[in-house]
């Protein structure tokens, strides 16, 4: 098929901001885009050919907006999996697969598929109630600290805490959870894996994730990891058996924790462009939204090194501020050698919202990083 | 002012590639942009805020479309520039400037302006009727070969002609033109100069157009230019000298011929992004249109070096094809190391047409330029 000019139609479930990021390649492609997303106000409601209103959780807005596309794709992983198993049946080409989303919707679930096939993955126990872990607990069948986990409809940081005492418990969400095995690791690694449906395989290079060192957030995604070549190699072969257990099409973003032995051990995927994979827009020879477009469409994937280093930054809301957003200092941080902001067009923030993010390259990474902490210490996300 | 989140709206006038490369830059800064174009299968159609139907050309719709906004841009000079200067006297801030598009519009005004501003150029004469020519070759007042060239509404080669004989001058049009000496030139080269209203000016590296050695036509153009430094630094202070003149905000492409004497000559200049700058997209530190959206909205300029060498190749439709566009091999040039295709979205082609280009990045600039010409051998831009 010709995407280039037939009547084909790219289906992309979610209108946030990896959908506007990843509209944007497909206008270089000139491909037919539809949008579902539940917000009038999604930042993907302009630059597609068609913006669809409707919950992405409700079985007949996916199946009715899907069975309209040729390939259909998600931007957000919490959407009707139902629907897009009826519509694999009906012929429609759907990446990630229902069977990937699945797996991977319930933590619990995606765990154990870990563990099926083999990938090294810090240990857990299943607990279809809050309450059960607490049982666990008196009983000795539990250490502090654990990490919690919720199994459902977690993201960026929610639905998951690290567990010390009883009291850590106490306002946590009472469904199905896992704890996990708190494993104190070097480093907080990704990697990002393209894969055609031809079985063309590309992997990008390995991230680091530079945590604040006090209030253990991620502050820098850091293009090529500062870390041993032999580690890197690892990382990338975890990476790929990943890729691999589950037959996937499109980009997977693995995230790693490297060890204090240096061992790998996957912590979780995504199954889609991811925030890892900011920078390969300006440090890489082909961007993650460009390389997610070439897996699923079925083209040659593209180059996957670096013209330059990378470093991220996420423009999260500030504390304190809720209303129409106000982007304080951008005009300073764009006199800095190297650096982008991207602006996400959502109008209102809120603390720790996600409102964009600031890219910073240059030939030498270290310089990059240094930009990146002037970057960080300047801009800020306010509400007028 | 902060564009960023307040209720700035940047108006374009144009709807066609240039806008919508420009479109996708805006998209990343999150600016509400405003689209006047004649056709509704403008390739900015989809990616603006609003899009709006109109002659470019035609003084009310361009005034009521421009009193809309607060900056108004150009994609294409065949503008209304009354309507222009009405706006500006009304308080929109124009880039370029109705002062500059009056002088860029008629090319014999173009060429005085360079001898007025001492700025080396061609000699010529100017004409007021294409019989005039005829009358001063008789009165041996002009030599063959001599290269006319039509006042107004020349584009992309249509509207010049070398003239060797007589014969040549049949088919011209009849109207306003110029005779210039023809330039026995070595390169044929372009700088791209940013300027702020602030005053801020940077310039992107020299380009080189190269030409097929038979049908005299550029098939690449190659940033950085291969030529000697000295030769460069004067074309960067030619094209500098010309910003200046103008006193131009926004981007302004030079174009200028390298003399077998190592002398510069302008040839002319487009107040916009410039086909010989898109390889900057993938090439530089900042691309051309986030440039010139820096350059209008008066913010910081960014970086103008080069991350990896750069080519590009036009795509135009091919002799013989008229009709639904199809991109023959467009997947095989995928595979090729670097390569990014960019369609513009025209859905017909016809011979010549500027249907799209491909950029070929390399840290190698000769490996880029190998892969070009078997990207060119390649890719066929044919009709169903």
């Amino acid at each position: 098929m010709n995407y280039f000019s037939s009547n084909f139609k790219l289906g992309i479930l979610g209108g946030g901001q990896l959908g506007k990021m990843l509209l944007n390649d497909t206008r270089k492609f000139d491909i037919y885009t539809c949008v579902l997303d539940a917000s009038d106000e999604a930042p993907c409601k302009i630059a597609s050919n068609e913006f669809h209103l409707g919950d992405l959780m409700d079985y007949n807005a996916v199946y009715n907006f899907g069975k309209q596309v040729d390939v259909l794709t998600i931007e957000i992983e919490n959407v009707n999996v139902d629907a897009l198993e009826t519509l694999e049946k009906e012929g429609v080409k759907v990446y990630p697969s229902s069977q990937t989303l699945r797996t991977i919707q319930n933590k619990a679930v995606q765990k154990l598929f870990y563990v099926d096939n083999d990938l090294p993955t810090a240990t857990f126990s299943r607990f279809a109630y809050l309450s059960e872990i607490e049982d666990a607990i008196s009983n000795g069948g539990l250490d502090f600290p654990f990490v919690w986990k919720a199994a459902q409809f977690g993201y960026d940081g929610n639905g998951v805490k690290v567990v010390r005492t009883l009291s850590d418990l106490e306002d946590l969400p009472k469904g199905e959870c896992i704890a996990e095995t708190l494993v104190p690791f070097k480093n907080e690694l990704a990697v990002i894996v393209a894969r055609n449906a031809s079985g063309e395989t590309k992997t990008f290079p390995v991230v680091e994730m530079e945590f604040h060192p006090e209030a253990n957030q991620v502050e820098y995604v850091i293009c090529p990891a500062r870390i041993d070549g032999q580690v890197a190699k690892k990382a990338e072969a975890v990476a790929l058996k990943v890729s691999k257990a589950f037959n996937h099409v499109g980009l997977l973003a693995v995230e790693m924790f490297q060890t204090k032995e240096d061992d790998i051990l996957v912590n979780e995927v995504a199954p889609r462009p991811h925030n890892s994979g900011h920078q390969t827009i300006e440090a890489s020879y082909t961007s993650q939204f460009e390389q997610h477009l070439r897996a699923i469409l079925n083209l040659p994937l593209g180059r996957t090194d670096s013209k330059v280093g990378g470093v991220m930054v996420n423009l999260v809301g500030a504390e304190g501020h809720t209303g129409n957003v106000i982007y304080q200092n951008i005009e300073t941080i764009m006199q800095m050698d190297g650096v982008t902001p991207h602006i996400y067009g959502k109008k209102q923030t809120r603390p720790f919202r996600k409102m964009g993010h600031v890219t910073i390259v240059n030939a030498d990474l270290s310089e990059a990083r240094r930009v990146a902490e002037n970057v960080k210490k300047t801009i800020k996300v306010v509400s007028k």
